[in-house]
């Protein structure tokens, strides 16, 4: 029910970086005609994400191996909780084992992460957005995970969204030329942000026409004059930079509609998920 | 002078993931003849890693970027120190900016993180060694990336080195009968390490003519006892589970000659780096 | 300065599938020492586009081949005129001259037509906009095409833009519903387009808050209501369906932003472009 | 059935084009249960071609798709019917829609072409075959949709097939040592053409010891000279260059053996067929 | 010069089975700085053939790799004499080493043994074919390999050249009825190639219209009559079964036009070639 | 049950570059809806190889034919015994049949090589093995065949095997120099393997630590003193060099524990394999 080309070619990279020469142990001392089950678990307090990359891994290494999950991505986990079931070939388990834990102990990272900040803002207006500092090869699937979370997605790529930086600024011919151009440029359904450091530029992206205000890396004073500003003219305003656990509620507090962790999906520890084979 | 294909396509991906629609902001607002340079900066103390990943990210974007880098993987940088400096197409530098960046912090997060584990052994006799817990992917990558920081690889894959579990001896006969059958199978240059969970174990481990023995969860005092029990044999030892920085030092003070240490590659945050690009 | 992944794997596709098992025509007959000249040349007016994919398939086969481009995508060409002139090894030429022909004259084809449409609609408020009626495999460069013609872009997926259409608001519970899904489920930066068949859905449609709306398949009459509807709500609008040369310039003349016309790249007939190849 | 590795790269490149970044829309306003059934029709008349393909693309998107075809390719048909039911999961068919409608009615427009001017030569000896100015990327689908609407393949590729054109006899050393040439490089199932431009010229492909005459855009009166002088001499006759609907018959009726028709794959029209969706 | 696609991937194939890990040995010993160069010398008498595969590997290892070859595919060398000499990184060199030497050592060994069958059948009318038994992956190398020991080459692939074997002509309506479906479905410009293991099958093939005639396994006598017969009647004859350097010179005197031999690519041992790196 | 990119791509390859342009013959003669079965047998006395990958090439071509193989991956075979049976449509049978005999004739040919060479030392101490000169693109379904002939496996790459030869000495500081690098260097489980030309080159390598001395070209006197040499010492040894099923066994009697034979995979001739297709 999933086309995604992208994920299965890092699958591909991901099992022969593992498996392209064998598993001489597994094949040493298990015998091929041994069949088992797997129950994987969580060690720790989390949220789940990863599944459909969980099962697309086993079902590569061995499309008889058959799984039952007892969540779903976006679940919450205790410590010991079962989220899984898997039984096949104990060759095959043992063989995807790692590569599997690898996909779900990250990607349910990020979700934890991304739920912790969420319910960081719970009852203002913001909304957690993720960034495209992603993991090279992963921008799929930790923005999925971000989702899972209960984040929600910034664009998905360069030629997705437009977000005007002072780069482009410099070398568009101020906030007005590179607004002017990103219109007659883009497709028609795309919006258009500008990254804005203070009131004056933000000033100039109304002028100018844009749908969106990032407000970079603002003291909260300004912050709160600026998504104000940004709202009595009608653009979105997010928040963006330096932002933590610790500040997040109080950047939410001054009234943006959307704040982007970049953290989320770059600096997110694995959480701890675990999966013991036994023969059947 | 490097042949490293799962790279390059775990590089394609990257690129892919990010400019298969192109970059509307970019070309909407840069003339395509404007040419530029960027500086490449750390924004905290760290080791770098990643200069090779990074130069062929710039490569792959555009063959007439070029770079001079003012460090070396391993290399400590403080906050605000240059990295490197790059010439190119203004649309080019943006266009891989954000790609070079995620590469090289991630990176630089496992060298950093890999050199405080290395510091806190210093003077003692243990190494600090890497898992397969990577990121599906980026295994070669962040191999290095330990290397750079100063820690010596574990096994790049499972054709490439033997590790018996307990999965494995469970199913293969107990762990004489796993021993002998990992050294009639594999080839004959590969050493055979045993996984062993107590003293009980590792007394066995010896007898069955294993080489090397992980150490699993002990506590330092058993710890203890069993490094100099394989040493005294005549195997390597390798403690694993658990490992923090608070605790490696205690841990390699038991004699050990090997620690491993799965966070360096599953759970190192980000460091901050960061590329300002102007036009020439 | 151009990094295209899909495009390079067409060009691979299209090199394969006519010289994977070589061409023995020119091997038999063409000394491997031969060098030569090509003159690329219009045979009929078109307005031209791939000169980037033409250089990439030349490339391909030969990186020592080097080209002259007498114009640059977007220009207009008399029958007769030079196009570009190419040197290299003549089996070289000789091998790549149908693969780049196919690319020039199916692009500059589209960019023909295009044009032609554009300037039906000149002194208008309209801009003509492509679909996703595009051939398999090449979406970037028929789009690329197009705006060489002087035509705008839709979306260039089905990730980088929101068109609700019936089949959409039936199982989304009605226009209103489907336009809240999007908003909470898309990135903040795509705006939200709604396909109506009449003035009452488009009501609907902006009360729902959709920022653009697909007029689809409406008679003029309708439309020009309907384009003054959208405008006055604030909503850009769109015309869309059997739109012919015959009947562009009337339909822009409703007052429509933009006229959406598939057969740019789903039925343009190629334009003749001659490459006459000479040993030097 | 079918071992098609460049189709289903093809296809890859297609899904990824517009499905890389996801379906927003789909998964915005769809319930991802949703179950439902697509009718594909005819909106003109036509020949049917690309049927393969199509349940490919199904396929790739969905392997739990199922479809039932109600007619094959090669058949006409006419406006308003119905060429096959779908059904399936409501997000994966609407994914598929376009990219399947891409494929059926650029490859159902080849075929319907091809039909006309097979019908135009009807009782005359003349067999109408297609050449390679196919659409890079689609040469072995636009082949069969040659064959599915009457016509003849020309070879498949630079590697299955010879064939002298002017540059090859100017640098070959004229038609007699390109012939002899090409004979003695070629394996021996490969069977001579020569391009020839006036009866001067077939004269020597004949004595040359050629199989086959291409006679290039000679006039009515000349072209029926030269087929009459090739089978004389036992060689089969092809004509080319300008071929038309308006002219196709009358050089028939010349008497040659094959007429190629470029503008069957690079200008035939898509036609028109839909698919409406609906839940079950 | 050269466009390949299956070449170049057979080379990542080759490069990824030996390299995917790096070379630990050569990492480890020799410093990455060093210079060197190589020489690759014969160490038995040959026919060479791989020259291009063979710089393709050192390419893709290292761009920097330069060589010079004192001979060329088809040449023969003695024992002990120079084939090449290679300068460039020492760690590069030692890297690529063994891969070049496999492809070499191969199509060489395909070269040399083709040679001798060649020179067994001189001053006959016979030429030497090789057959579609080549080793999975190397299909256009070992046909290049074959060309440069002087034989030719029977069909690239089954889409590029018509043989009916008794299975066609058993499920076809005999050997009339399978000619006449091969007539009439293949490409004009592919001869009929009809398999027949006696004389009179072989007149069914003349009566059918065949153009070729492979006289599948007949003892000397009716191999005689057979190629008599197909001469008269306009037919190339083609020996096939069994084919040995005693054998084939008896074959050759009955006066066929080919003989193939599968052994030229199935079975050539590999030639002695070595290559000593020293640094510079 | 297996996953095997590497292989996957080979066979990919190989269906490629014989049937990217279709089977002429087969499409023309045989009708489409035409099922049927085949029996593969051996022609000769042979040792199996390659089901595995013989079943992948039958499943890449079409998913629907079925197997029965009556012997498995190792066992001896006789003139005319019955390997396999397959049924399906015919077609599909006879697009596979020559890719599926040339990987098994290949690798039963591998596997009656290697069986040879083990029989030949039956009763004494020594291994078979194989080296890195196999069929590039081949590595891993030769080693598998090394192992079903009843041989073992050296290395499996660079990257997962020390293996210091003269040229890493040279460069790399003498024998000590170069084992304490590889120590330092690679994964702790990688034994270090040391070639070696005669005792006092073995007795540097004892020193320096060695686990495994490669006892390079010597003559049987040096070899059997070298082999006591080692093993007093702790060393595993390895006789390489010029073996050949007349000189192997007494090699092996000189003690040695392993001898490495190249011919094994780079110089075994195809075994005779035959399949033979009938309409059902």
């Amino acid at each position: 029910m999933n086309v995604d080309p992208l994920v299965s070619r890092l699958i591909e990279l991901a099992l022969e970086e593992d498996l392209s020469l064998g598993d001489v142990t597994t094949d040493a001392t298990i015998d091929a005609s041994f069949m088992g089950h797997g129950r994987i678990a969580a060690k720790q307090t989390l949220v789940l994400a990863g599944i459909d990359v969980a099962n697309r891994v086993f079902d590569a290494v061995d499309p008889e191996i058959t799984l039952r999950w007892e969540c779903e991505d976006g679940d919450n986990a205790d410590a010991g909780q079962l989220l899984a079931e898997v039984h096949g070939n104990v060759r095959s388990l043992l063989k995807a084992e790692r590569t599997v834990l690898n996909f779900l102990q990250r990607l349910a990272g990020v979700a934890t992460m991304t739920r912790a900040y969420v319910d960081a803002v719970a009852g203002t207006n913001a909304q957690i957005v993720d960034t495209r500092k992603t993991t090279p090869g992963w921008r799929t699937l930790e923005k999925a995970a971000v989702r899972a979370g209960g984040g929600a997605n910034h664009r998905m790529s360069l030629g997705s969204g437009i977000l005007i930086k002072d780069n482009h600024i410099d070398a568009g011919g101020g906030i007005a030329g590179a607004v002017t151009g990103a219109r007659g440029f883009a497709p028609h359904g795309l919006a258009v942000e500008v990254e804005v450091r203070n009131l004056d530029e933000l000033n100039q992206a109304i002028e100018a026409g844009a749908d969106i205000a990032l407000l970079d890396n603002m003291n909260l004073e300004t912050l709160k004059l600026a998504a104000a500003r940004a709202r009595e003219a009608g653009l979105l305003s997010e928040a963006s930079g330096g932002v933590t656990l610790a500040t997040v509620r109080a950047i939410a507090e001054c009234g943006v509609d959307l704040i982007s962790v970049g953290a989320l999906t770059h600096s997110s520890p694995s959480v701890d998920i675990h999966m013991k084979v036994r023969r059947a």
